[in-house]
């Protein structure tokens, strides 16, 4: 069975594990404050442009989600995201656990647009009896969207310029930033993101680490005791240095971006496998998740040899399922997978 | 100016007042541990055939919402409400600042159905990955609704069964419980939600007390310990006889039921006012609660003598607007409207 | 039987009662927006000497505590507090269940020190690991504390100098204000407290309201959205003019300092009866708490005729026992009471 | 310079790193279910005599520790624990910001005793006004506690006794457990934990492992769901085979118990160095943690080699310290630090 099911299911690049086994014999501090986490965060920093940005490395994406709103959010502000948006779907209320409102908005093709934030915004601005409601103080968009989908520059500093505009923090989470930056029509780099948004993060666990994500705080408002939010929330990992060693392994020659791109490669050879073949997609996407909607029997002939998912029912006889390509991903797998579906 | 904008803009119905100074000499014990409170349990019980039964009371409805979810709730289950539930809209947040999403299901008319709850516990039951989502466990509906509407008991009885089947808990938000029971076309009593709902309030504030919500907890699950979740949420008033005493007094000689049947009535007559008129509803409402669709010319007409709620905007030229009966209605009131009403 | 077991076992003073009568028949926009409590403000302002000050009325202390301490704390923030504070012994873990941590230190007389402050706030200043302790970031104090004792004008001073530069709001929990202000030796008075504190609050529900307690915010940076705290925590009345009219009640023609101040008059007397026939005081207070050592036969003696509350076993043969004078006290019921203590 | 300052500087064991290398290149399952969390929990479950328990791997120790608790307790519930318990001192109020009172009870050598529970349990159990305090509903103790004592198999199952006769939660953090099992009075063995407690873990951070926590929840009633509170606080790894491979690699062939062993002997001889020189332990341990009083000219001379921790000032020229071995503590290292403890 090969698995096409998600981006997280090898351990890590060959270099990052090569870093681990180099370093195992040396010791270090704890809790982040090390040379190798400061040696990431310097790399990191090259990309963006934004010398006074303060980079942290916890170890998941959800922890990373809730730690940053918990920090950023006073206990009657809301966060406004995407209705598909992973905090509010797949988190089990992880931010509301932190006390905050996920305030929804109905996402197109995973995003939401400056125009529906500006709505919000409004609402709450002009509204008669502001204490009877929650305050909406951040946005949270994912890049790539959890729909695989990305945001252009314009997108983005559309969104950026209402939020400022409105005192509105701007959150990205880049759980698959590899992929979103290596997208095929991709405008938008690391460099847009510091100079657009107040926090966001850069995807380690999917995108090359064995765990990871690099948390870069651009509002020095949201910069103040984060380490005190991060030991608060489980977020602090006792061997910090396990999380800058590999940041530094995936920035060092830039491998990460090369990782990413090449994964995206993969996926639009999926893309282009599947309609050929004249099997529609569920939503167009540029990056390494491609979802598309299959003939049940069709599902099953590909079950078969490879691991995917299933996402929903559409109708009697359809499903949406969903491909995922990654840095893992190897070019005969790819091989065999388009030979199949040419073959259905 | 004659108010018509809510339900809670006079003080008490001169019976509780009274019942407040005959009593001002006397001492009690402290935290509803007295024979005011004891009695009002008692003559509220009378109407519930339920003995078993636990019945606090608290000051206000937030409080009440609030302090009863957070009793019944784990971390990570969350609480289904019509999109338009007050929970959901006009409390803050305070259900999401005590942990719990709240998840919400489009209304009709207020209102949500059996069906509604039934897909989304199924969705949980059948998940594969339940531990990424929040467990719904609590059902939160409010009698009459926030635009009036009632649940039949056919309804209750359907939203009932399914709650049972999947082991959510029924919350019914009765802040305006009186103006339910009296509705024109009601066929529910308070022994129907003693019998159908594991937890729900007989609301004071709005029909008759100073302030005041009686809690029923009818679930011995949810009856444990109730008292401590109170004193945490600053719900349990110190001189908590002033709570018992008014329901005393709201009870006794069923003031309560008369006094908002009586307010129904005379909404009705509004409605017909507005409905011989030809100005539409905005949704049909039995109870005290009326919303029309105004041309924005009769709403300025209507506000150089009355108080009462804008909503919002229809259209350029229309806007929907509350007009609120009371048990402190009075019989000249309701003759000036209508008979402004007739000349718009 | 003659209540001296507590201060919140009446209604209300009879001009409060006379308020609530007299007005019962007017109407009144909700939420404490309304004509009554901005005279109130006006009026409690007069004493303050602090135009800038905002005044909210909530409903009652544990409700006052939790919300001002919630609306003030970021979520890796503590509290300071006597070990034998009302936040940290009786209100049900209220400030923990906001997320905050209540700091413990010794109390010396129910009291604590600017030095054991400065100890505190030294101690996370210097700290090597920040990040893995709680930031002491508010002092709150009682104001008479739960034993009867006053802080003079001078460690006021001393513990608000501490407080400034360290960067720790001071809030002081004044339920029995009145008691405070009107001691035998109190040298305070509420302008001092504008003057000293962020926030205090002045109690109502135990110094002649039915309930209630005026919150006064000082500092500008505990003022922004404290409304919005009040709604999410239930502590926003429907009716909030009662509370409004209370304290103009109240606080018109310094009713409120009279009557608490013939309240700590009559404690003196009790005081006084006690210390003639040489039963200890468990400690010494100048308001109308007063703790005594009794003999349990001594104990059982009272008892017959009086109601005061049971404290703690201090030995085999003898009990520490508090009897509490209010604004309801009469002086037939101390005639009684020093007479029968006289005779024991 | 040779680090004796913690047993977390160094990164895995070589087995554990040849482990992760062996399988980079396989792919599994996510989020906890694959085949060696599977292995991993049945290699532990030999050691527990104990077939009905849940076995969940968590990455660090305060993670694990706020979720177990945040799962346990109902909001006014709250945890026992040493004053000077890790979720006390070092956690940065993890355990508050999940709505839950730290209730301290002061430590004798970092240890409590069933007595001192039984006393708060009955404080509660006796209580006039039990909703008016926290309920007591866990106790956490620390094997071996933060001071590096251990309790004894007979003090154990004294806290359990007690525990179970006031339905008290029994929650031992094992962050260093190893150190513990492999102490040289040790007489309790994980059976023990398994039969007596509800919920501990088995440190890996401290004890071999890049990171990880074992979780064994024994009680059933806190088994539930318990994935749901791992994903809701961050604490679900993505790529959880990580974790039980970890796990694996220190438990086949009970390398685990041989390589703790080790470095509690190594701690022996330091301790037998220190106590021939005549230094003073602060507090005895039987583990790899030494606590002893230092001249401070003593502490400056060896702080020119080593690194180890500061306590605290005892005086003017006295300070307490400790110096940890570990899993990776070298003979070497051991030898070089008791020669120069012999020249101080």
């Amino acid at each position: 069975m090969i698995r096409f099911n998600n981006d997280y299911s090898h351990g890590a690049h060959p270099k990052v594990l090569e870093a681990l086994a180099r370093t195992n014999e040396e010791s270090y501090g704890g809790y982040g404050q090390d040379v190798w986490c400061e040696k990431a965060a310097a790399v990191i920093k090259k990309h963006l442009n934004c010398p006074q940005a303060d980079i942290h490395f916890l170890v998941g994406g959800t922890q990373a989600n809730f730690t940053v709103i918990a920090s950023a959010l006073r206990p009657y502000q809301s966060v406004l995201s995407a209705d598909t948006g992973h905090i509010n779907v797949h988190e089990t209320g992880a931010v509301e656990n932190c006390g905050h409102k996920v305030q929804t908005l109905p996402a197109v093709n995973g995003k939401i647009s400056a125009a529906q934030i500006r709505e919000e915004a409004e609402l709450y601005r002009t509204s008669d009896i502001p204490e009877h409601i929650t305050q909406p103080k951040m946005v949270y968009i994912s890049h790539p969207t959890e729909y695989g989908t990305i945001y252009s520059r314009k997108e983005l500093e559309e969104i950026s310029a209402v939020c400022r505009e409105y005192g509105l923090y701007l959150f990205v989470d880049g759980a698959r930033m590899g992929y979103g930056l290596g997208a095929s029509g991709a405008d938008v780099t690391l460099e847009d993101f510091a100079r657009l948004t107040d926090v966001f993060y850069i995807g380690g666990t999917k995108c090359g680490a064995l765990f990871g994500e690099a948390v870069v705080i651009v509002n020095p408002l949201l910069q103040t005791d984060f380490r005190s939010y991060m030991k608060q929330n489980g977020a602090m990992l006792a061997k910090g240095w396990l999380l800058g060693l590999q940041f530094c392994a995936l920035f060092e020659n830039d491998l990460y971006f090369e990782i990413t791109k090449k994964a995206v490669e993969y996926a639009m050879e999926i893309r282009r496998a599947f309609a050929e073949k004249g099997i529609p997609a569920y939503i167009e996407s540029d990056t390494n998740q491609q979802f598309v909607i299959l003939e049940n029997r069709q599902m099953e002939t590909l079950a078969k040899n490879y691991v995917f998912e299933f996402e929903k029912k559409i109708d009697d006889t359809h499903s949406c399922v969903r491909f995922c390509t990654s840095w893992s991903t190897k070019p005969e797998e790819i091989r065999a997978l388009t030979e199949d579906i040419r073959r259905l």
